[in-house]
């Protein structure tokens, strides 16, 4: 049992899929006594995105701050705060905050990955 | 994939463990695409409380609003906004919001279960 801050987990630059401008934290991951599943932080700032991408893990997410398009084969979706969106196992999705002027902020739980 | 704001789920009474004046949604569970884990929202109104309880299942935890006692074999928890809360299997746990002003709300991830 533990309470943490989240600014206290280590914060690095995420650069999959071509990110740009996005930062993460992993709040809860297999160090810190995840058993199944991870839960991290992302910081999305203005001007940044995380484009299209898809892999098999899925996501729950929900938005702590701000607004973004969310990337998908669904036109005209946007995500903001207090929005909770899934995104299924293989379902292409990214998060387009290029047009914004505040940082969005989630958190996003992923089943773990070996490299964690 | 969606995108739904949490008020959009249904709200139901908390009863399990004498919980007093505690509400609970189902933001991502099985009949909503959750695989292994599902997403809660609990507020714990002003005066409301989870008592001290077990179970097997662990407890990612992410706190959105206000601040409570968190019940556990550690004397003098408090979680409040921001904070990351992991709760192991098999751990005592609880929320105490009974000298609280506000709502202690929270996004709590657990592993899926039978009767969700």
């Amino acid at each position: 049992m533990y309470v943490v801050n989240f600014k206290e987990r280590e914060e690095t630059p995420v650069e999959f899929a071509n990110s740009k401008n996005v930062m993460m934290r992993w709040l809860i991951g297999r160090r810190t006594g995840a058993k199944t599943y991870a839960m991290r932080h992302f910081d999305i700032k203005p001007g940044g995105i995380i484009p299209l991408h898809t892999h098999s893990e899925e996501h729950e997410i929900f938005v702590l701050e701000g607004e973004a398009k969310v990337l998908s084969d669904v036109e005209g979706l946007v995500a903001k705060k207090d929005d909770v969106v899934f995104v299924p196992s293989e379902m292409p999705h990214g998060y387009d905050n290029t047009e914004g002027t505040k940082s969005f902020r989630f958190i996003c739980v992923i089943p773990l990955l070996d490299q964690e």
